[in-house]
C-alpha cells in the first residue's frame, strides 16, 4: 500500500468550471504535493495563469482542455469532486485524451473509473493505470487496539465541524516539523491527503466495523520508521452524518496528542445550519473523554483557520482569544505558521 | 426494504457443533422470531429435542442433516457464526440439500451465499432465494439529522460492553410494551436482529460515511406508524474496535432515551482484556454528552445481564446495586421482566 512518494511525477489538473475557489482537491495538491503541475485544465479560464487567480502556488497555465498542454504529462488528476462524487461526464473526452496519449488517471470519486466500461478496457489497452484513491483497501480487519505501541509520537487533527482545514493543518504541522529536523511523516485518511501523499486509506469508504482497524493499520506501517506522526482527522465528533469517521479515527489511531481545527467565526455545522457550534470546551472534553479509558490524550495545540478576517492583527487576536478558550497555545498555520503546534507536540 | 412479518415461515436452524451455547443467532430467532422452528441440524446433538438443553424456548427435534429432517420445512437458516463469518465448507451439504428441497437459504456469513458459485447458480435453478442478511443496502446516503422528527418515541439500547445483551432488551423492551397495550417496534441494526424482525440493515457493515444515515433512514421508514421504536444499539462508545458503529447508531437515531446495557460481574472488554471497564457513570456521561450538541437525551433505564448469578435473591441485589449506580430504574429483562424499562421510556 505504502509507495511513499511522488517525486518526480508530472501532473495536469482537470478542474473545469471551478478553479480555484471550488477546486479544493487541486489547490491540495498544487500547495502540497511534491508532483509538478504542468497545467491546469478549465476551459472558463482557458490562457490564464494559476498566479492570475492563486498567488501562493507555483505558477502553471490554465488551458482548456487535454490536447492543449503543450508539455509531456504522466497523469491526469480529477482536481474536483461534484456533490455526491459521480463521474461529469463532460470530463470524459479530456480522460480519454490523456489515456490515449499514454497517461495514467487519478481520480477521488465515488464513481471508480475502474468500473467504467469505456475508460478501464482503453486504459488497459494503453498500459496505463486508473487510480481510485477512494477505494478503500480490501483486506481491512478490526482494531486490536495497539497503536500505542509504534515508536512515533502520533497526533491527530480534530475539528470543530467538516471543512475546517485538518487535513491542511496536518500537513502544515508535518512541514513544520521536518524544517525542525524532526522525522515526521502524514498519516492521509482523505482522498486529497491521499493524491498529495501517494499512499493511505479513505476512511470515510470502509466498512463501518474497520473505521479504527484501517487507521490503526496505517499508523503500524509507518509507525516504527519515524519519530512523528500526524493523522489527518475527518469531520466532527457532534457530526449529525460523520461523527462514526471522527470517532473511529479517534479510537484507531490512540493519538498521544490532539491539535483542535476551528475557523473563526463558524456558528454552525456545515450543511445542519440549524446545528450551533458548543463551547470549545465541549469539543475538547468529548475528545478527551472518550479517549481516557483507553489511551492518555489531551487536546495540546489550536488551529485557527483566520481566512474570512482581513488583517493581520485581527487575526493574531483571534488567535490570542481561541488560544485562551482552549487553555493552550493556537495559531494559524497556513497565515503564520506551525512552529507553536510542533512545540506544543514535542513538549 | 421493510417486510414487516416472517408470520408462518417454518424454519430449519443449522447450527453444527455449536448449539445451544456457541449458538446465539440459533438461539435469537428461537426466542424472539415468529417462526415455526422445524428442527435443529446438530450433528453432535443428533437424537436429542431442543428443550433437553435449552428449557426456555418452544420445543422443536435436533437432527443430523437436512435431509433427516420429516416435515416440510419453508428456509434452511445458517444459526450459527465462526470467527471471521466465513461459509464452512462441512455446511455446504445441508444447504445444498436444503435448495434442491426448493427452501430458501438465509445466512448472516460475512461469505455472502449469493456469490458463492455452485449456490447462486443452483438457488436460481430451483427458483429458492438465497438471504444475505449481512449485504448492506447499496442506495444508502449521509444522515440528515432529522430522526427526531417522526411520531414515534425512539429508544436506544446502548452498552458498557460488545456482547453485554443490546439487541435482546430491545426484543424484550419491545415485547413488553406491546403487552402494555404500545404500538412499538424494533428497528435491527444486526444479522440476528434482522432474522428475527424479516427486515433492517446491518449497520457494521455499511461505508463509514453512512452509519448514522442507515439508521436514520429505518426509523423515518417506520417512525410514523408506531409509537415506540426500540433501536438495537451496537458495541460501546469506549470500544477500540466498534465505536465508530456506536456513534454512528447514536447520532443516527437522535433516541428520546437510552437504555444502559451491563453485564454483572464483566470487568475488560471482551477481546480486549487489557482494557479495564471505566465506572458507570463514565458510560452515562459519554452517551448523554456526545448526545447533547444534537438533541436532548439521557439514560433513564438500565439493563442487567445477570445468567452468571445463581439465585433470584442475588440477582436482585446486583440489579438494585446497578439501579444504585446509575441512578435511574434497572431489571433484567430476561430473567425478571422489561416492565421497568417500558414505565422509564413512557414515563
Amino acid at each position: 500500500m505504502h509507495s511513499p512518494t511522488n517525486d518526480g511525477r508530472r501532473l495536469a489538473i482537470l478542474a473545469h468550471e471551478k478553479f480555484p475557489e471550488r477546486a479544493k482537491t487541486a489547490l491540495g495538491v498544487m500547495r502540497y504535493a511534491d508532483d509538478e503541475i504542468v497545467a491546469v485544465l478549465d476551459h472558463t479560464q482557458a490562457g490564464t495563469r494559476v498566479t492570475d487567480h492563486v498567488p501562493d502556488v507555483r505558477d502553471a497555465p490554465i488551458v482548456d482542455s487535454f490536447e492543449a498542454i503543450e508539455e509531456p504529462v504522466d497523469a491526469l488528476l480529477i482536481g474536483i469532486a461534484p456533490i455526491g462524487g459521480g463521474f461529469e461526464e463532460r470530463w470524459r473526452p479530456d480522460v480519454r485524451a490523456a489515456i490515449e496519449a499514454g497517461c495514467d488517471v487519478i481520480a477521488g470519486l465515488h464513481y471508480f473509473l475502474n468500473d467504467d466500461k469505456e475508460l478501464a478496457p482503453l486504459a488497459a489497452e494503453h498500459g496505463v493505470d486508473l487510480v481510485d484513491v477512494r477505494k478503500p483497501k480490501e483486506d481491512l480487519t478490526v482494531a486490536k487496539g495497539v497503536a500505542d505501541e509504534v515508536d512515533a509520537h502520533v497526533a491527530l487533527t480534530v475539528g470543530t465541524d467538516c471543512s475546517v482545514g485538518k487535513m491542511t493543518v496536518a500537513l502544515e504541522t508535518v512541514h513544520a516539523a521536518q524544517a525542525a529536523g524532526i522525522d515526521a511523516a502524514l498519516i492521509p485518511t482523505g482522498q486529497t491527503g491521499i493524491m498529495i501523499e501517494g499512499w493511505g486509506n479513505p476512511i470515510d469508504r470502509v466498512i463501518s466495523d474497520f473505521t479504527a482497524g484501517a487507521v490503526e493499520e496505517m499508523i503500524l506501517e509507518i509507525g516504527d520508521d519515524h519519530d512523528l506522526l500526524v493523522v489527518e482527522g475527518q469531520g466532527t465528533i457532534i457530526h449529525p452524518a460523520y461523527s462514526a469517521v471522527t470517532c473511529g479515527i479517534l479510537h484507531g489511531s490512540m493519538a498521544d496528542s490532539l491539535i483542535l481545527c476551528h475557523v473563526a467565526g463558524r456558528e454552525a455545522i456545515h450543511g445542519y445550519e440549524d446545528v450551533t457550534l458548543p463551547p470549545i470546551d465541549t469539543y475538547v472534553n468529548l475528545y478527551e473523554s472518550l479517549a481516557e479509558p483507553l489511551f492518555e490524550t489531551s487536546v495540546v495545540a489550536g488551529a485557527l483557520n483566520t481566512r474570512s478576517i482581513e488583517t493581520d492583527t485581527e487575526a493574531v487576536e483571534a488567535v490570542d482569544a481561541f488560544a485562551e478558550e482552549l487553555g493552550v497555545p493556537a495559531t494559524d498555520p497556513v497565515r503564520f505558521n506551525a512552529d507553536a503546534i510542533v512545540e506544543a507536540i514535542t513538549e
